[in-house]
């Protein structure tokens, strides 16, 4: 699992300048949390494109993660790049004052839209490429919101586990302070993400390594000393969110059906 | 281009209640915005697993589209299912009190993504999956909003044409007065489709056919009868809305991607 982050790095700038130009943009622009990914991801964007080409909002919901806000702001400064603080809490207080709920997973997922809705906006007045900042690790469990913080342009670390990017992070110099933090949401206050999933990302990043990248069963897995109720557990999180990885299916009618047989759009470059 | 009604109601309607069963769900939602879209869409709901177990929500902004609302409480009337009304202006003018524009599109792209939200906010809520209603000339030449009315669970309708959905209604017994208005976004009062796209329907379907399940090439259409320069640009939005009928593109590391090589559940059922 030990990534030689130079040569990732280098991979993953050209990535991002190769995919924006061929979007037809020169400019990019993410949400930035105050959180690892992130913050690695603006770092990415700026080595591949040039501070002034990078465009990051900060939109908190009222209190609720503070220093994640903080946070932002430092990276944001440190890397020289432009940034707006957008406060979604009119939008989202409109909502749920007239369908309210304590549910914090339902007032989560609409933050998340917001803020995905807020950034395809943006992307569109100022002619800038959103670029994703899922990992590896949430893709393949579904720790995400799907058409929220799931929806982008490109994702440039979306085959990147946790650890690796914070291992990347480190290479990149992102502040100790914000590659050391425990991982969260920001779903509520002191929420964390490995206390929600139940295991603590090495943990869970190896076994998705074994399971994903090394094609070892279930079985051997657990022989090889891991929890079998942990590596099943993380086995159905991956079944149950594929329809968050793909296209929801079209009914087949015709000959040629989006997604099932009409795919490519060098079909068309003819 | 002309379908068989019938085969086509018996291959949706089994779509919707295999898939709805696969997906872990008894019941569907759906937006009825009171266009010819989302009305047949409902209809193959019912018919697929009974009234009770459709709900439908009527997401009206201010005043935009009186007509499309009348036309969406009608539709749920004559099918007898639950439907909400739910008004999105507070959300709306939150954003754009802060965030002005006079942009009809960037409006209209918000507008849909919130719709999308709610529909997910209330899938989540009443334990019911989102059924699109994007058909295959509007994911064709990308007439949508990522991430807004292309966002759903699954799509019965978006392997047909237009005019395909409009014989379907026909059959259906969708009202005369829907089935035979002037297809709109409802992106401002007065629009439609038509002068947005700059063609009819009957037009672009004939096109798209014949370059999409026919394979024909542009220079074989524009030599029986088509104009050169419309040919040519709805190429061109086929290409262009590439984006928004994909997965977003994720930078290859590893040996085994999201979306590269890493695609199908199956894989995780032995």
């Amino acid at each position: 699992m030990k990534i030689n982050p130079e040569l990732v790095t280098r991979v993953l700038t050209k990535f991002i300048s190769e995919e924006t130009r061929k979007a037809g943009f020169e400019r990019v622009i993410l949400g930035l949390s105050g959180g690892l990914d992130s913050s690695v991801c603006a770092c990415l964007a700026v080595k591949a494109l040039g501070r002034e080409k990078v465009l990051a909002l900060i939109m908190p919901y009222r209190d609720l993660d503070l220093e994640g806000q903080e946070h932002a702001r430092k990276m944001a400064d440190l890397l020289g790049i432009n940034y707006r603080k957008i406060d979604i809490s009119p939008q989202i207080d409109a909502y749920f004052s007239a369908f309210p709920t304590d549910n914090q997973l339902l007032r989560g997922n609409k933050m998340a839209r917001e803020r995905m809705s807020i950034l395809y906006d943006f992307s569109a007045r100022e002619k800038a490429l959103i670029l994703g900042t899922s990992n590896k690790t949430e893709l393949l469990i579904g720790y995400g919101t799907i058409h929220g913080d799931m929806a982008c342009g490109i994702n440039p670390m979306g085959d990147l586990y946790k650890t690796q990017v914070r291992e990347l992070a480190r290479y990149l110099k992102v502040p100790e302070e914000i590659t050391s933090k425990k991982p969260t949401a920001g779903l509520w206050p002191g929420q964390t993400d490995e206390e929600e999933i139940g295991l603590p990302y090495e943990e869970l990043d190896s076994i998705l390594y074994k399971l994903v990248d090394l094609r070892q069963s279930p079985e051997e897995i657990i022989s090889s000393g891991f929890e079998k109720t942990k590596v099943k557990r993380i086995l159905e999180l991956i079944k149950k969110s594929e329809f968050k990885r793909r296209m929801p299916p079209i009914a087949k009618i015709s000959s040629r059906t989006v997604g099932h047989d009409f795919l490519y759009p060098y079909d068309w470059d003819k």
